[in-house]
Parts: C-alpha cells; structure tokens; sequence
C-alpha cells in the first residue's frame, strides 16, 4: 500500500503508539485528583503542555488541550465572537478556502447577526495580505485564516496577515492543523493570537488537538463542566492522548528539516510527472505549498472513479478533504480558486508522506497516467472535447 | 496502592488496551476516505457503533460519539434548547445535584432567557417522579437528570421520570456517566430520549463518549465542521478510541451481574465498618445506589485533609467531584441533600472497584478510623464540640 492520503490522517508513530500504550497501562490517574496517582497525571499533563508551547513559541498556560482541531477551531471563533459582540463588533474576516470546521462556525454566526467577509483566495491558492487589511473595518473583532490549505496544500502569507491584525488591533486565529508539524509556526514571530492544532495530522492520536490562545484573550467556553484547563474546556483530560500528541509533535519538529528536504524532491518529481499527462493543471502555487501536497484537476474525468482505480493499484488517494466525501458537491477549496465545476470533479490530492520513496513517486505518476487515461477512453465530456464539440480548458 | 476512585476516572481494561493498541498500528485510516483502508476504519467504527447501541438498546444510528460524556451533556441540552427556543418553549426541569457538564449549561442557558426550575434533592440523595410531574410545564422543552449521581451514587428513578416525561411529551436526557457499564440501562424500557456516557468510567479510555438520542430527535451541532457523525459532530472519528469504548463496555456487561454482587457485599462491608466511626453520616441512600459507591461525612474534620493522609497509606480516594477540586466550596451534591457547610467540608467518597478484596476494605476501614481520629485530634471545631461549645449535627 502506497499511502497517499496524509492530509486526511497519518500513521501513528512508532514513538506516539508507546507513549500512549505505556500511559494507558501507568498514566490512566485523573489528573484533577489530589493523591500521588492522580498528581503523577498531572504531572506528565502540564510537562506535554509545556513541550507543545515550546514547540510554537507559546507559554505553557496559553496552551489548550482540546478533541481534535475542528472542536479548537469552534471554539476560538465562538470566542472571537462571544467579545466582538460585547463590544458591538459584528463583523468577521475570512477567506473562501477555509476548513468546513472554520465556515460552517461562520454561517452560524451569520444567522446570529454577524457580517462576515470572505477574502478572495487567487487563482495561485494563496490571499494577498493587503486585501486582509482593506477588509478590515472598524467594527471587525476577528480575522480567521488558516496555514496551509487542506487540499491544495498552499501556505498562506500568515506572518504579513498577522503583522496587519496586530496593527488594526484585531484579533487573528489561524487554522494550523495542515502546518503544525510539518512546517515551522511560531505564534510569536507569526502575530498569532489563537491556533488550532489536531495530532493525528502529525503522527500523533485521533481524538486529540490543542488550541493555543494568547495571554488576555479571554476564551468562551465550547464544553461546560468542570474547572479542567484552567476552567475554559470541561472534561477529564485524555492524559495518554496528550503525552502521545506531544511524542508526535517532538519527533516530527526534530526531523522537519530533513523530511521537508526529501518530500519537497519527492513531490516536486510527482508534479513533474504528473504534469505530462494531457490537459490537466497543478492546483496551487507551485512554491508556497506543504512539502507533502500534490493536487491536480484532470480534465474529462470524474475524481471518484480515480480514486478507486488507484486504490485498485493499492494507492491511498483522495479527491479533497475527507471530510466533506459523500457530498457530490465539487470542492469550495477548488471553486475557490476560479476551477469550473467541471474541472473540479476531477480533482485529485496525492499527500505524501515522509518516507515516499523515488519508486513509489514513480509507480503514482505511472498509476495516475495510466488510469486517467483509461477513464479518458469511457468518458462522453472527453470525447465531446476530442471532437471539438466543447472547448478544453486545461 | 488501593485504588478507591473510579467515580473519578477507572484503570483501563487489558482488553480495551489490547484493542486501542492494535487499532493504533492498523486501524488508522481515516473512515471518510474511499479507499480500502480507510473503508476497513469505516467498518471498524460502525461495528463498534451497533454494539454500544446494543448494549442499551439502541439502534446504530441513534449513537453519536463524543470526545466524552461533558461533550454529550452539553450537546444534548443545547440540542433540546434550540428546538424549545423554536418553539416558544424556553422552561427546563433539571435537579440541584446535576454534575457541573449539565448545571453550567444550563446557567448559560438561564442567561440566554431559559428558565430553569431545578427540582429538590431528598435527605436520601433521591428525587421524586410526582415532583417531576409537577414541575413540567406547557413551556417546558426538557427533563434533565442523572441516572446516578457521581458524588454520592444514588440511583434515580429513572424509569418513572421517563414515563412522566412521554406522557407529557417533554423530552428527557439523562446524564448517565456513572451509570452506564455499571447498572443495567435500557433507554428503550426507560423512556429516555437522549443519554451522554463516558468510556474512562467503565474501563475504557479517556477522552471518548458517546450521547445516544433517540430517532426524531434533532441534534444541534456543538461542533460544526466536517459531515461526521450524520453531520451532528464534526471532526475525524477516534476511531482506536471508539473501539476501544465498545471493547470495555461489552467487557463491563458481560461482567455485570458478578461485578454486582461481590461490590454490593464489598461496599456493605464498607459502610458497616466507617458507620462505626462516631459522629458520622452515609450520605444518600443505602439501597439506591451504584454498587461501587460510598460517601460520607464526618463531623469535625476537613476533607482534603483526610485524603492525604489516605494517600500516605496507599488510598486513592477523594471527597467528591474531580472536577471541581481545587475549588473551597463545599460540595454542591452534599448542600443539595440537606448538609450543612461545616459537615459538607468533611465527606470522603470511596467509589471502590470492581477487583476490590475483603482485606483492601478491612483496611480502608481502619485507616479512615484512624486517620479520622488523629484529625480530630488536631481540631478546633471537634474540640468545641466535644467541649459542648457547639453541638453535634451527625
């Protein structure tokens, strides 16, 4: 099996599976409990707390334990929009590229009164920095963008867009869960004021995230309970997942120079290859991209039926976020970007991970040739464009 | 160490371990995605989802997992109050005793225009069905009680509530986190339309759950994103987790009637000897209650204190909630059944195991007669009240 589909889930390390394992089995004490058992468990808490701070140049105690990155995401908006209405700022900055976790949160609010803009993502998959500033008014209490895109891989100018928020006094949250681990953030340098992570994007857990929040950014609560996490997010705190995330984070931040110098060869070599197939186009900047994303829009056919052949030939592909599979609704990601629907259906993401070999790039760019191809030869739209009867695209 | 706290948090089971561990190594694809391995995941989850339902008859697609039973609490009544604030119907019935996941939900709700009546505790930690009845109004849009409380372990009439809430058609959820995997629960046989459970207290692993709600009754997103979960909980399934939950709780079935019996013999046992100890109190009902659960007060001496000293002997034990320790209130439980600050200060539960032995409790039973007679030793209020300066409640 050719596992090509990290943007959706990673294998868990080897390092993450036994830290969790050994804490199932010694660290399972409730680490609210005064006695030495629990204590233990706070203990191994607060040290992953610190180790993920560190990791994004945060302090320990803006460092927020959560159940994956979409809980983190709702929370940091709902948050943002919890002040913004106590100081009569109704109005939210985002883009049209955002995860589902992120927009869905946002038409929420807009049916609760908030005015919410949509920056225009360019065809390059990437914002312009300056049209954050000129979208912010005086009444916007939060802009929301996220770090890398989940399908098209494209890393946003976070840096420059948080440099303008902090100077407009507006609050900046950014959807990290396609960067942390595979690319450098530092909330710091960034002008991040909240970040929402998920570990199972990085070798770690399912069912584990953090949301990071800057000191003075007063959270809401999403989960009501007991005085957990300093009193922001309720419920006994999944201490073996926690530690297993931090494992995860560590070793993927001490081996990022290095995997990011391999998967940048490797997927450079698989867009090259891909690229020779007729009438098909890159999506995204070619640069500014995760080094592990590949995502292409083939021309006359239909992702799905890719997909499978693919998995026939034992590759592990997707036609955009996992999250959204079942719908027959074409990508926003993609839409986003100025492809027509069309051409949208026939997406393919090929997120490779850090140990993909020269043969297995090969054995994809063959694959995917191969079997777009193939379907090329059943599909009428393929055939209407061979005969003239409609104009190609790509 | 005699591990006395499993209201709190239990050890996980060597069979739910086995499962999180093997399905940490091969069942980590993402259920979303189309390929085998993510399908083999899919699978994984659905099978672990039809024997929870099972287990409290449910059917599948009424199960909807969680990050744990806070999540399911919060859910599950911000579901019932949207379609109560739908409908003109902003009254909720609940009771003093709820764990804090279901009485701070229902303070925001109370800030949002909700009306909450919150029904009385008896001296023996029970609530009346009739009282339930009277409670219920035209307004009303939900009845939530727990099924057993998490301090003291009485076991509520559940069933005659339900039967109130289906004759007035007023929807009940029932925050069954000390319930389920411990007594038999049947939300068919029960009239209960919507359940929260949480897998690390019975066995399973921290940071799952699961709310069951009843077929026709529409949830409410408290986490938007991804079409997880028939679009009601967003973010990628847990699936090792999950699985793991569905392991332990088949496990704590299986072994339910056995585990009874001895722990009801055990707890006995227990309460007999500490009833011994002068001046002192069983808090809730002797009868009613989780097989596992003891809880008393002793007049004249502080908690925390004695837990320490516990601790020093081997003794994991606690004075009520994990959730809110830390905090210098007496226990919001032990004030709604009736005792007075003074005596809520010195209560101590022991929420013993399944594996617990004779000898453990003989020796729990002496170290807290001892440990409360050295307390007392060093107290101003046993002095006053030995001296007649103050007299004794219990």
């Amino acid at each position: 099996m050719i596992y090509a589909d990290n943007a959706a889930t990673t294998r868990m390390s080897e390092a993450a599976i036994n830290t969790m394992t050994e804490l199932m089995k010694e660290g399972w004490g409730n680490p609210s409990s005064l006695y030495v058992h629990g204590q233990k468990a706070k203990e191994i808490l607060e040290k992953a707390r610190e180790e993920i701070a560190e990791i994004i140049s945060a302090a320990p105690r803006e460092i927020y334990f959560t159940s994956g990155g979409s809980e983190a995401d709702n929370q940091a908006i709902l948050s943002a929009a919890a002040l913004g209405r106590k100081n009569g700022k109704m109005h939210i900055v985002s883009s049209a590229f955002e995860h589902h976790a992120v927009l869905h949160t946002l038409s929420k609010l807009e049916k609760e009164g908030f005015e919410i803009t949509l920056l225009n993502v360019h065809e390059d998959g990437l914002i312009v920095p300056e049209e954050a500033a000129e979208a912010i008014r005086d009444d916007t209490c939060l802009v929301t963008v996220m770090y890398a895109n989940n399908e098209i891989g494209t890393i946003q100018p976070i840096r420059k867009i948080g440099a303008v928020c902090r100077e407009k006094g507006v609050l900046f949250h950014v959807d990290a869960v396609q960067a942390v681990g595979h690319i450098p953030v530092n909330v710091a340098e960034d002008n991040i004021d909240m970040l929402s992570a998920s570990a199972h994007k990085f070798h770690g857990p399912k069912g584990v995230g953090f949301l990071y929040a800057k000191k003075g950014v007063r959270l809401s609560n999403l989960i009501e309970g007991g005085a957990q996490e300093r009193g922001k997010r309720a419920g006994t705190e999944n201490v073996p997942g926690i530690a297993s995330m931090a494992t995860a984070l560590k070793e993927a931040v001490s081996k990022m120079q290095e995997n990011t110098e391999h998967q940048t060869v490797m997927r450079d070599r698989l867009i090259a290859g891909l690229q020779r197939i007729p009438h098909c186009a890159l999506n995204g900047d070619a640069v500014h991209r995760l080094p592990g994303n590949v995502n292409f829009c083939f021309e006359g056919i239909e992702g799905e039926s890719l997909l499978l052949l693919l998995d026939d030939r034992g590759i592990c592909a997707s036609s955009g976020s996992a999250c959204t599979s079942g719908s027959l609704d074409p990508s926003h990601v993609l839409l986003a970007i100025g492809r027509v629907h069309d051409v949208a259906h026939g997406s393919l993401r090929l997120s490779i991970g850090e140990e993909i070999s020269e043969k297995e790039v090969d054995y994809m760019i063959q694959s995917v040739t191969e079997v777009v191809g193939y379907l090329r030869g059943f599909s009428p739209i393929w055939r209407d464009l061979m005969a003239g009867k409609k104009e190609f695209i790509l």
